[in-house]
């Protein structure tokens, strides 16, 4: 399909009337990436209407992390919010925890244990969220403040589920440009929680996987295509309000979101061996450009209703940009945040244990995760490559106001 | 003890002559830094008299792995070594693998996984080297160019190695500033190994833990402390000649080096509990600064002769700085270039695993590491928090001509 001046100007989202580079955003990829490296060693205010790490233009490295509540109190699991949100004020701030004296007296243990000092925030965040077992825990006492929207995940198609890489009672989202910056965060806080909540499981990734702003270019995944294209960008404040925020049930939650993580393995050697053909019908996009199949640009708008001189579908049936599409989910969208991981051979096999750790805000887990997940779980042709194995949901509070902590609306 | 200007000025590195800025390069951290930043899209030549990824100054991420050779035919293993010398002249230069249409033929499976396509090389080094098993093969033939300084790691004191991620027949090691370009190079050298090598294990190390430069600021480990401040610098050409470069043994050695891999656990919340004066004292120097105990610049020698008003030494006997000192070592030094790593949560304690993945390279392992290792494993104060999991040595081949291979010497 031949590139016309129109279809240019329409996949970078400028229409016919503003050619001004730089107003759309889609085509400033170049100078946005010089210009993300050198805000690299900015601070991102942990105070807003929202949380950090949700809009924020999703930075380089994460370390996540989910915790049990040992605790049936109420004022325990205050005090540790408490605790925490003043701490990753701190860090956000690139400060150190704890006064300066807290870490220079000399015969007690330092309350930063030190190896982010000298560094540089990197756009660090700290999100936080509750999951759905604090709510049914008698001693807590939380039950009428439970959002409807928060619910465990339903058994999906597909699952292999393992219980150690699921769940959890709160939720710890460190996002950063550096990757000791997010470390320290989520030991500092592991550390801080000492006694009241213990590490259940944590994910380190170490590269994103997806952009949330028009500014980003758009990453690769582990099978080498771009990613994430038709994402939610946190500019369109439209579709923030529509798809991420959450206006509804308990006042706690207004400005909040919900989060759904998954640890998808992916098979590397199956996919290394099928064609790049194969391998662009599976998806339905094009390898290198990251362009709808049948187009040219990234940013093209997927051409759903198109075939090609077989009569077949120029997007195939089953690919997965198609299955996932707004356009076939009833206008569903959600934010994903996600990001590579391996944990090295996986011995069994012999293999690079490696893939994709998937990370998805939304309204309402229900009508937007797990609807589409239900379609793309039987459908998709990516199944062949890859497996869910692990999973979780968190309600993610909404911001924080100087002097308060997350979670003030439910626990205070 | 007062900061004399003598004193600042030795610490410099400069001595009474040279008090020009820069001529030392210890003082320049800051710009060096940001030169650092700047040069972190190039790439590192893959030929020369020396493999790349040992005296370059050492990157922000690595990836490592150690592979069992899966076949008794030298024949089979020069074909492997062609290929991966192939492979990583191309990738450190920040192409494809492959030529262009080996990436483009649609019914074929790409050259390149292509998850680095479109990525700066990021000064990407692949390093290789062989392990004493090989030698061992009757097939393959090699036992006669063994070099006597290449044999297995003794037992050593507070060895509790896990087999599994220990040895290998043929080590990895890839180093670069994105951790996206040094997965891609593992990932794509472990693919076109298939059938050759198995993968036995990997590790991503997260953060550089040493400085291989001057200009390098030195970084923090995961005990918050700056390590490596007396590593062997790469501008020290007399200390690369003595300690790191090999010129003794067979032809094929020489320009070579001996790495020695160890993989370290470190037992964050024991050591997150020792007071401040504990930690310091267990390193022997100051933990913000960096200083040696009783001295008040990174860079000052350590005291080691130097007393208290209590007439116990300043350094204390048993901690680490002392025990690794060349001066308490016969002048014995190594090339540090190790990783803080981290896979998550031990399930078994319920705390992070984590620590440093330890690489050192030197002229003789027996004479180098394997001495100090005999000395610290009993003595050293560390010990308390640290626990050596994983352990192996290879042979690094002197450097590749242009149209050469690494080992050619050995296999051609």
């Amino acid at each position: 399909m031949a590139l016309t001046r129109r279809r240019l100007l329409a996949s970078a989202g400028l229409g016919a009337a503003g050619v001004g580079l730089g107003a759309g955003g889609y085509l400033i990829g170049h100078d946005a990436a010089e210009a993300d490296a050198a805000a690299s060693s900015g601070a991102v205010p942990f105070y807003g209407d929202h949380q950090a790490g949700i809009a924020t233009p999703v930075q380089d490295r994460l370390f996540f992390a989910a915790f049990d509540l040992e605790t049936e109190s109420k004022a325990e699991l205050r005090r540790l919010m408490e605790a925490w949100s003043s701490a990753a004020q701190e860090m956000t701030a690139g400060k150190m925890i704890g006064t300066y004296a807290g870490n220079r007296d000399e015969l007690a243990p330092p309350a930063d244990t030190g190896e982010a000092f000298g560094l540089a925030p990197a756009n660090l965040t700290i999100t936080f969220g509750f999951g759905p077992a604090i709510f049914e825990r008698p001693g807590l006492g939380l039950a009428a403040r439970r959002p409807a929207a928060l619910r465990a995940l339903p058994p999906l198609p597909g699952d292999e589920l393992n219980e150690l890489e699921s769940g959890g009672d709160i939720c710890v989202q460190a996002c950063a440009d550096d990757p000791q910056v997010v470390f320290h965060a989520v030991r500092n806080l592991a550390r801080i929680g000492r006694g009241t909540v213990t590490m259940r499981w944590s994910q380190l990734g170490f590269g994103r996987t997806s952009s949330t702003s028009r500014g980003q270019e758009t990453p690769r995944n582990l099978f080498g295509m771009k990613d994430g294209t038709a994402n939610v960008k946190a500019e369109d404040g439209a579709a923030m309000e529509r798809h991420v925020w959450v206006d509804e049930g308990p006042a706690w939650m207004h400005g909040g979101s919900y989060v759904v993580t998954r640890r998808i393995r992916m098979n590397l050697e199956v996919w290394d061996r099928s064609s790049l053909q194969d391998q662009e019908r599976t998806i339905g996009r094009r390898k290198y450009s990251g362009a709808p199949l049948g187009e040219e640009g990234e940013f093209d708008p997927l051409p759903l209703a198109e075939k090609g001189e077989d009569g077949a579908p120029v997007i195939p049936a089953d690919c997965h940009v198609r299955l996932a599409s707004a356009a076939e989910n009833d206008g569903v969208r959600i934010l994903r945040r996600g990001y590579s991981f391996t944990d090295g051979v996986d011995e069994s096999l012999g293999e690079l244990e490696a893939g994709l750790f998937f990370i998805a805000f939304q309204r309402d887990p229900e009508r937007q995760f797990v609807a589409l997940q239900r379609k793309l779980g039987v459908h998709d042709a990516l199944n062949e490559y890859i497996k869910h194995v692990g999973s979780a949901v968190f309600a993610v509070p909404g911001g924080v106001r100087p002097g308060g902590y997350v979670g003030e609306g439910l626990l205070g």
